[in-house]
C-alpha cells in the first residue's frame, strides 16, 4: 500500500504544479476572484491522484517519457475535479474529500458555473500539449477526451435515472453497464489509453486495455461502494453511508433486493424510496443489518475480486515495449486500487 | 425585421440539420434515450440563431465561403444551448423559448448532467472542421471558444454572486463589465472573429471587431432586459418580469437604485431582496411603477442606442474584403439585433 502512495504522490506532486500553474489566481474585479479560488479549491483538496499516475506510467510502459504524459495527465486531473462538482449537486454529496461538498459552501448556482469554468481548463490544458506532442496528437488525445466524456455523462445519467424515477429492479448486468460508463472509462480506459497514444501507440492495443481498465474500473467502483459503508470517514473523506441516504443502486442493494425475503425486501425499498432528508440514522443501520443478514458485502468483494482478477490476467498479456520499473509499477498500482482501505 | 428573420431563418435551417445529424439519437439502453432527448430539447426550440448567422456571415464578408463556417456556426448555437441549460438553473428560471425549462421538466440532477452532455457534443462540432479546415484553423477555434467559455462563465459568475451577496450598489460601469463578459462575448465577439478566423484572419482586426461586438452585445442585452419587463410572453418566450422576480441587477433597476429618493430606494431595496418565491404579483408591479416613476427603462434605452450607434460607427470602419451582400446582410442583422420585439 505505501509502496502505491509513494508512486503515485511522487506524480501527483508534479501533476499539482503544472495544475495551479494553469488555474487563474488573481483578478481585479473582487467577484471573480471567488470564482477562481472555487475552482482551486477541489484541486487543493488531496487526492489520491491515480487517473494521472496511470496515465504516466502507461506512457512509460509504452516506450514514451513522463514529460510527455504529465499536461494531459493534469487534464484528466482536472476532468475528475470538475466532473465530480457537478455530481456532488446531482446525487445531493455533504462531503467531498474530507469537507463540505462545494455547493454546500457556496450554493448550487455558483458551484455549477464553477464547474463549467474549470472543465474550460482541463481542454485548454490539453490544448496545450499542441507544442511537445504536434497538432495530430493532441487532436487525437481532444477525441479521446471526449469520448470519455460522452460514456461519463451517460453513466451518470443512467445512475441519476434510476433515482429520479425510483426504479429498483435491476441486475447486476445493468450496474456493470451504467458502472462501466459511469466510472470505468474515465478512471482506468482514458488514462490507459491516453498514455499509450502519448507514447506513439495508435489504438493497436485499445481494445485489450479497454477491456483491462473496464474490469479494473468496475473492481474499483465496487470497492469504493463498499468503503462506502464500512469504511473510516477520516480516511475515506465522504460520509459514511452517503450512498445509502442518496439512494444509490450499489451492487450490494441489487443483490440483497433480489436475495432478501418479500418482508425483507418490502422494508428495504419502503426505506430507500425516502428522500434524503427523511431518512435516520435507524433507516442506515436498518439497510446495512439487511445487507449483513444476506451477505451483499461479501457478494460484492467476491464479484469486485473476480473483476479485478481479470484485469490483472488481460494486463499481464498485455506486451509493453518501455521499461519494466513503469510495468512493475502499474501492477502494484492495481493491487492498491481493488485492494485499497480508504 | 422580416428581412433579418429571412437571413437568419435560412442559415438556421442549415445548421439545425448539422446539428440533429450529429447529437446522438438512439440508444439500446432506455434510460439513455431520456438523455439524448434531453440534448435535443432545447435545439428543438426554435432558437433565432443570430450568433450562427453572424458567424456565417463574418466569414463571407471577409472573404470566405459559407460551407467553411457551418459547423462553427452549429458549435456557437450548441453553446448557447448547453450554457443556458445551465444558466436557466443557477438563475432559477421558469420558461426558455415559451416552454418550460429543462431543470424544470426533468428536475435539477438530470438537467446539469445534459448541459454537461450537450456541451460534449459543441467540442466534438468543433473538432469536425479538421477535414475542411485543417488542424490550424480547428485548434484555433478550439482556443477561441475556450476564451469564450472562460469570459461567459466570469460574467455569470459575477452577476451570481451579486444575488447571493444580496450586492445592490452598483454603477453602470459594473453592469457593463458583467454584460460584456457574461452575454457580449459569445453573442456578438466570438461569432464575427470566428468567422474571421475560417475566412483566414489571422488576428488583423481582432480588437476592432472585439470592440464593436462588445457594444452590440452590451446593447443586444439591454434591450433583452427591457423585453423582460415589457415584452409579449407569446413572442418573447420567458417569463415577462421574470428579471425582477429572480433579483437580477438590470440598468434599470441599477438606475432606478441611484435615482430614487430614500423612501423608495427603500422599498425597491424590500421588494428586490425577497427571496424568488414570496415576491407576488403585486411586488413585481410595484417595482415597473418605481421603472416608471424614475424613467429607468428610458435611461436604459438611450443607454442601448448608444452603444449600438458606437457599434454601428465601429462596424462601419472595418474594411471587408468579402462581398457587399454579405456586409450589407450583416447591418441588416445588427439593427435587428437591436431593435428587436422578441
Amino acid at each position: 500500500m505505501s509502496r502505491a502512495r509513494d508512486i503515485t504522490a511522487a506524480i501527483k506532486q508534479k501533476i499539482d504544479k503544472i495544475i495551479f500553474n494553469s488555474l487563474p489566481d488573481q483578478d481585479k474585479v473582487n467577484e471573480v476572484q471567488l470564482l477562481y479560488d472555487m475552482m482551486r479549491d477541489y484541486p487543493n483538496r488531496s487526492g489520491k491522484g491515480l487517473r494521472p499516475t496511470q496515465c504516466v506510467l502507461y506512457c512509460e510502459a509504452f516506450g514514451g517519457v513522463e514529460e510527455h504524459a504529465l499536461r494531459t495527465a493534469a487534464a484528466l486531473e482536472l476532468f475528475q475535479n470538475w466532473i465530480v462538482i457537478h455530481d456532488d449537486i446531482e446525487d445531493g454529496s455533504y462531503l467531498r474529500r474530507g469537507k463540505p461538498t462545494l455547493h454546500c459552501e457556496y450554493g448550487i448556482p455558483l458551484a455549477i458555473n464553477a464547474g463549467d469554468a474549470l472543465a474550460g481548463r482541463m481542454w485548454e490544458m490539453l490544448l496545450s500539449n499542441e507544442d511537445e506532442l504536434g497538432e495530430v496528437k493532441t487532436l487525437r488525445l481532444l477525441r479521446l477526451f471526449l469520448n470519455m466524456l460522452h460514456r461519463t455523462t451517460s453513466g451518470q445519467h443512467i445512475e441519476l435515472s434510476w433515482v429520479e424515477n425510483q426504479k429498483w429492479e435491476l441486475s447486476p448486468e445493468d450496474y456493470m453497464n451504467m458502472c462501466r460508463n459511469k466510472t470505468a472509462y474515465y478512471t482506468c480506459v482514458v488514462p490507459a489509453i491516453a498514455g499509450a497514444t502519448i507514447a506513439g501507440f495508435n489504438g493497436d492495443f485499445d481494445e485489450q486495455i479497454e477491456s483491462v481498465g473496464l474490469e479494473l474500473g468496475v473492481a474499483f467502483q465496487i470497492r469504493d461502494d463498499i468503503l462506502n459503508l464500512v469504511g473510516d470517514v477520516a480516511k475515506y473523506g465522504k460520509e459514511i453511508g452517503g450512498d445509502i441516504y442518496e439512494g444509490k443502486r450499489t451492487l450490494m442493494l441489487i443483490h440483497c433486493l433480489r436475495e432478501a425475503s418479500e418482508t425483507d425486501k418490502a422494508e428495504l425499498l419502503r426505506v430507500m424510496s425516502k428522500p434524503r432528508d427523511e431518512k435516520t440514522e435507524d433507516d442506515a443501520a436498518r439497510v446495512m443489518e439487511l445487507f449483513e443478514k444476506y451477505d451483499s458485502i461479501g457478494y460484492a468483494r467476491e464479484y469486485a475480486r473476480e473483476m479485478a482478477n481479470a484485469a490483472k490476467e488481460g494486463f499481464e498479456k498485455l506486451s509493453f515495449p518501455g521499461p519494466l520499473e513503469a510495468v512493475e509499477d502499474l501492477k502494484v498500482l492495481i493491487d492498491y486500487m481493488v485492494d485499497r482501505d480508504c
